[in-house]
């Protein structure tokens, strides 16, 4: 499975009173990281939309586990690679090192979704395309 | 002119390794506080859309004086108000208080605008409906 | 168990392009509806810190299952309980609720730390006091 | 004057549902862009407190104008440079492009802080030392 690297800086205004990182800035850097990781498929999340008619990839759960803290002006690196694919919906595992020191691990479960065609208004899960399936796994 | 007041209890999330808050979210309050306003206009923003026809009332510059720092669990007091009104941009003044010290002062220019009907990409000026700026001076 | 509720408005910046709050903002409405439980069982947590020489309550897990999307102009509750007590850590449950909807259940394992006596520059785990986990009961 | 270039891929998250920037990302990036420029002038910010027993730099005046919006996927590049150095404050100017077009325009003023000798809650302003103002005028 193709696993996509980054590399993050923590800046001052991502980390709280203690010093440390403020947990849910790692949220949204495991976000950009699951772009990032489509991106490197040659699959960026903003061709997505008009190439495959979908509406997004919605998270439907979402946990991390906080093992070392951060401070601000660490260089932090994330791991992202996709753990599971099934029908409609599929699994990013994220880990976050500090040097050699796994940090933070975070996963995700999210769904493919287009407009659903009987009800403009709602959303409705659907297969994940084979070729991008393949995208993730050829390399 | 109509003022509105808001008040903020101040987060552990939204301070940073000083203990005081990151300036950056002031702007997110400030953002929110002038929704606040028009909400209490009766000019709900989200109802601005479709009533008004307008694609939204972007920020064409903004700044904050930063007086007296905040920290985590003090309460602010946020004072909004429309200092003027003209054709088609309108200049919003907060004023944070904690306690009576005033703490940040808060400044915004924003416009009114409208999609621009010989090309709906671009976004164009338009004149501030008078029913509108009545909605924030008759009281 | 005592249980805390806080109403959130949601705000334009904490929407995405979709038009549905961006998830890393719920866990910093779960991060201070937290702080809101304490402070609503007498203990808030700027005073906890003095009080009890805690150096803080870390996160060591949280997650998140994501039912409904809210938008902007939406007011959800957040109804907060202490779910379960062990030696040094506490598991914290957050409900968000539209209206009558359930549409983001959080959860969140902490723990109870003091800076190491033995190493100023480490935080280690530390019994929970009686009298703490009392003022979430009691009622 | 040294100038500092950094490149910003513009996240999901960091937009609003109108797909554009939400204006406070912007001080976000200019405050690590700061930071950037220190480092670029051998001044990591994390040395400066121990090296020169500051407190801080604290913002007392930060203001921006928005010329053009950017959205999700955009890559912007910041340069960033200190326009002017006075006995204790100096002023940063950023600017934001897109490509070739100036986007956004980010002005700070801030302030060079001592903890106080003779009151320890406070901060008091302090000269800025000569080889720290070479730092960035001597390249």
């Amino acid at each position: 499975m193709l696993t996509n690297t980054q590399n993050i800086l923590i800046g001052w205004g991502d980390c709280d009173p203690a010093g440390i990182v403020f947990y849910p800035r790692y949220f949204a850097w495991f976000d950009a990281a699951t772009a990032a990781l489509f991106a490197a498929a040659g699959l960026p999340i903003h061709r997505l939309f008009p190439d495959y008619g979908i509406a997004g990839m919605p998270m439907v759960e979402t946990r991390a586990r906080f093992l070392e803290s951060s401070r601000f002006g660490d260089v932090v690196r994330i791991e992202s690679t996709i753990v599971e694919f099934r029908r409609s919906s599929f699994d990013v595992r994220h880990r976050l090192f500090r040097g050699d020191k796994l940090s933070v691990e975070g996963f995700e479960t999210r769904v493919w979704t287009i407009w659903d065609p009987e009800n403009s208004e709602r959303l409705k899960s659907e297969s994940i395309p084979a070729e991008v399936i393949e995208s993730f796994t050829k390399a």
